[in-house]
């Protein structure tokens, strides 16, 4: 056999698990009337929202690709294929999305059998998306290499992942952060019901919103990223080892996916074990399994000297993904102590838990900072920019596996919520309630290592830029390069801005339309008429998407700006500026949203007087700060440096011209 | 009349408009007895706070002087420099302080005779500070080339100024607010006494903490800053334009210093004109004369081509001062829209309101990094790197002007503080509040401008760098430079994150022992008793020396950790790092926290129902915290990246052995 075709083998093995997956899902019982009802008005909820965003993104896909068509150095085939990866990412989006919000229902109520089969259950909703992306994602970059032959040429597939990721995270976060806050402010806070519950007209559009940023928007993130340091690390690659180096990163990729595969037994719940465990295990088994394969690989096509320094690139990459999300993890988590001191400075007053939860956040950067310059040092000494772009690969290969464990998080969290809205037994909640929990730990593990894995992404990325731009030198005395990092760090501060106060502006609409369907909509409170969940769907979809723009169109064209005005060398400094930054920040943003969020239900669980208590109603405070950075801005900066990259390699020839 | 003559007559005529100011304050009425136990409390705090404070400085700065004498390429007379440079800073804040806290009462007293004279008192008070800064700054620079003929062996002048401003800024920021703090929670929120009432034991503290943060602490970063950037532009100007570049930024600063002598007139209360605009009218008179004076000495000495060039540069420099301390002015005060909207955003509860302050606070950072940058490649396409320090240079030269003005403001503040507690008539109050909403425009703009030109000069000290490190590139292109960067922007987050909690648990002390006080000392809720007030003194003074430790060790250890073990191209980008991120942190929390405070004013003011409302104690939340980012981590972000590239330039040597 070929070693040329095992890429594809994997890809179809990855598509294979994913329908087998899908099948065993769909088997699984339905559950009650009552339950089915529910589950079909989130897949209606969903479904409407995807309908919507796809009819924006056609416009600006078909725009785009006409521009592509008439850009110095583009063509109809840059076209055709930034309209597949924009096609593979919808599609792997699709099918995700469509399996979590049917594998909400049936782990509801596999939930009834105990925590075992709803964990099995939940995780196979998960990983139909975690096997999608990397499959459709692994299936596009080989398909269009077999036709085009150039790794350069496949760079507008990524950059059409990239665009739909943009709406996908982007729109996605903003609409979840909308539905969540206008349920919340109504239904809770000035009606007094309970969350998830029934009578609350945005409570569909909150449960779609689980799936819309999480489900979906993760996908969307994490298949650019798969496919860009995939790229990145072909084309440096074919630079540096003629078509050998093209060939690596691709088996890298593929054997992530078998290691992904044979780490998936290991998903099942041990008597007197937490379930985290679980999914915990499967991650670091498909880790070494990947980095087992790597050795031999490399080592089998480089020979042992190179082939060793090609392993360590992509091993420090694989570690650095570890860190970068057991940190977030500890910092996060609140059997730790950085979430449990929030939750304590909370008694002493909202502002200084805050200030608590903000300083965590923080430092939380730190060590993921350390980790991935490290890497990028360690990598670059063992094989150069194809070490760097070997260790975004490396990091990446495991993606099956980790964007599985994140969107079990939803189906577990959706679970929980369709079991209180068909008020099944308390017993059953609870065990939604503990899979719920453990869906907080993998989500925050797994953002952090879509930030950490973006960062690296954009680093391959700039590697690859200086290798097409061919800057001699982007030397930071130049003080056009200099200014360049300085507005690609200004950027970053803008765009989150931008972000986090389209929420605001979103959420106090979708608060105005939850009050008028109370007010106007008779017996509404009594649960004798029906609230208008899809009216409460479109206001956050429409508010989502209109609020896109400003941010959308800046992160466009800022790279091109730049780069005419201040020429290569400063478009250069500009990505760096945006990495560094947008690291910083996303990191903050995830990690200090994460552990207010955890600080919060730390103090639920009785800490320091439990609920009802002041100290309790600051943590929800923080809680309500941290969502749209967690959600919306912090995740929005993953898309922003790695489209902002793309949009800058994309541009190189217009502004070689 | 010889022109290298004239920057000791500039200086020594600053320090003649000192002690006239000086002399002019002390013959003002010093009031009713009552007035002056007051002031002799506050006196005897802000003594108790310096003494301490310095006897802490002294041990480490003989410390640092024996590492110089020790030090590869420095010596004794390095040493001797360095503790020059320390004796010089403390000189000109404990002047400074020493006055402002005798304003104080007399601006109370003269607050009787009308707002006209209230502010002629204030402004003099702050004037000795503004006019101490630049006199003992420039009379060092002066003489320490006298003695040394090199401006490169000034550097140690400079790093001593920048020590001491490590202990004045980020310990004075502590102090500050650990009273603040203190006071506030449990005056006004537990027992429920007005602000400034003298039955609080943290009262004097807290009227302390304006003195040690607004002006001492204030002062000393903006000496650094002055000294630091002309010894810059002294150091490349020699290796640029031999001894007339040495002499230009001499010049430069000397002709500031007229310029601001003469706007010094303009500040005057116009009928029917707001005070603040008479001292706005005379900062922007002093940045029209100091123009003017550059274009006419810099075409005197390089003729009219290159003086021309070199005049763009100053000019660049002046134009982005006034742009970054406008920006911060429109985002933070209460005419305007942001804070309006802040306010307004606090109507949808406490983390709506949080939000929005952030929000605005990441966008208000967008322009200067833009006038920054801007300056920067215009100042170098004018007169390269040289260019760059000029412009710096420019931004300072008004430094006079700016301090006066900033530190009139804490004159204000306390003597709206002395009018309350020694119970004069309403009328009053009013005048000294009128004079203290000034002193907080006044605050906002000078604080841009410390971080403004704290960004400068620790890119003209960037350029430095590259002067005497003789690093022919930092090129981002070399993963350790770009580790570097990652590191220096990882090193901000980390060092504000430890600032803002040692706010916290400084707070927390002082709040126990406030309690203490009211549990243990009879009579004293019933103004019976004197509350012991040295002893709250004393906890802020020690608990903020004890809590600089660790983050001041982290500033003077990492530029050298990181120069040993990635070597000297990594510490330029590790500078470059930390110059952007301090940049955008530094200005985001000066800006957030300052639009938040304004904003409460605004709901105080009356607007969405003014005091009492769940949206006032929302805007307090958001003050609250925006308290230690504006007066603790934003501010220390300043000292931070000019301390770190000033350790760089020393250790310098270390690195080329």
């Amino acid at each position: 056999m070929s070693l040329e075709i095992f890429p594809l083998l994997a890809a179809l093995a990855a598509l294979a698990v994913a329908a087998i997956s899908a099948r065993a899902v769909l088997r699984e019982d339905q559950g009650s009337p009552r339950v089915r009802e529910i589950a079909a008005a989130i897949q209606e909820g969903a479904s409407a929202f995807l309908r919507r965003q796809y009819t924006t993104i056609w416009v600006v896909i078909i725009i785009i690709s006409l521009l592509l068509f008439f850009a110095p150095g583009w063509g109809w085939q840059a076209s055709l294929i930034y309209i597949g990866g924009a096609l593979s990412s919808t599609a792997a989006g699709f099918i995700g999305m469509s399996m979590a919000v049917r594998a909400n229902s049936r782990t509801a109520t596999a939930a009834r059998s105990g925590i075992s089969k709803a964990l099995k259950v939940a995780f196979r909703g998960g990983l139909v998306m975690g096997m999608s992306v990397v499959g459709v994602g692994l299936l596009g970059v080989f398909l269009c290499f077999l036709w085009l032959g150039n790794p350069t040429l496949i760079l507008p597939y990524s950059f059409g992942a990239s665009t739909v990721a943009l709406f996908a995270r982007v729109g996605g976060g903003i609409f979840t952060k909308t539905a969540d806050v206008g349920a919340d402010l109504v239904g809770k806070v000035e009606k007094g019901i309970p969350e998830d519950d029934p009578r609350n007209p945005a409570v569909i559009a909150d449960n779609v919103g689980d799936n819309v940023g999480d489900v979906a928007g993760m996908g969307a993130d994490l298949f650019e990223s798969y496919v860009a340091s995939t790229v990145a690390a072909m084309i440096v690659g074919l630079v540096t080892y003629g078509s050998n180096g093209v060939l690596l990163p691709l088996l890298i990729s593929a054997l992530g996916i078998v290691a992904s595969i044979i780490s998936v037994p290991f998903v099942r719940v041990r008597k007197g074990k937490n379930p985290s465990y679980a999914l915990n295990t499967a991650t670091i088994v498909s880790v070494i399994v990947t980095a087992i394969f790597a050795i031999l690989i490399s080592s089998y096509i480089f020979g042992w000297g190179i082939g060793w320094n090609l392993f360590v690139a992509v091993l420090v990459g694989l570690i650095s993904g570890l860190v970068v999300g057991l940190t977030s993890d500890y910092f996060t988590n609140n059997i730790r102590r950085p979430a449990q001191l929030i939750a304590e400075s909370d008694q002493s007053g909202t502002a200084i838990g805050i200030l608590t939860g903000f300083s965590f956040g923080l430092i939380s950067t730190f060590l993921p900072i350390i980790s991935i310059a490290a890497a990028a040092v360690i990598a670059f000494i063992a094989a150069g920019f194809y070490g760097i772009c070997l260790a975004g690969v490396g990091m990446l290969a495991v993606t099956g596996i980790v964007v599985a464990s994140d969107a079990y998080g939803p189906v577990a969290d959706n679970a929980g919520g369709i079991v209180e809205q068909s008020g099944m037994p308390e017993k059953v909640r609870k065990v939604t309630d503990s899979l719920d929990s453990v869906g907080n730990t993998t989500k925050a593990i797994c953002k952090g290592f879509a930030i950490g894995s973006a960062a690296l992404t954009a680093v391959a990325l700039f590697a690859t830029y200086q290798e097409i731009s061919k800057v001699s030198s982007l030397d930071l005395l130049n003080p056009s390069v200099m200014a360049g990092v300085f507005i690609g760090a200004g950027v970053v501060a803008l765009f989150s801005a931008l972000v986090i106060l389209a929420v605001g502006r979103n959420a106090f609409k979708m608060v105005e339309e939850v009050r008028r369907q109370f007010r106007e909509i008779p017996g509404l409170m009594k649960g004798k008429a029906k609230p208008d969940y899809a009216r409460c769907v479109d206001i956050a979809t429409k508010g989502a998407l209109k609020e896109l723009m400003v941010p959308g169109v800046l992160a466009l064209l800022m790279p091109i700006v730049v780069g005419l005005v201040l020429g290569k060398a400063a478009l250069g400094g500009f990505l760096a500026g945006s990495i560094i930054t947008g690291l910083i920040f996303g990191l903050l943003m995830a990690n200090a949203g994460g552990a207010w969020d955890n600080a919060k239900k730390y103090v639920e669980m009785g800490h320091f007087g439990g609920k009802g208590t002041p100290t309790h109603a600051a943590a929800v405070v923080g809680d309500t700060v941290g969502d749209p950075f967690k959600d919306t801005a912090g995740p929005s900066l993953n898309i922003l440096i790695k489209l902002m990259s793309m949009v800058a390699l994309i541009a190189v020839p217009m502004l070689l011209m």
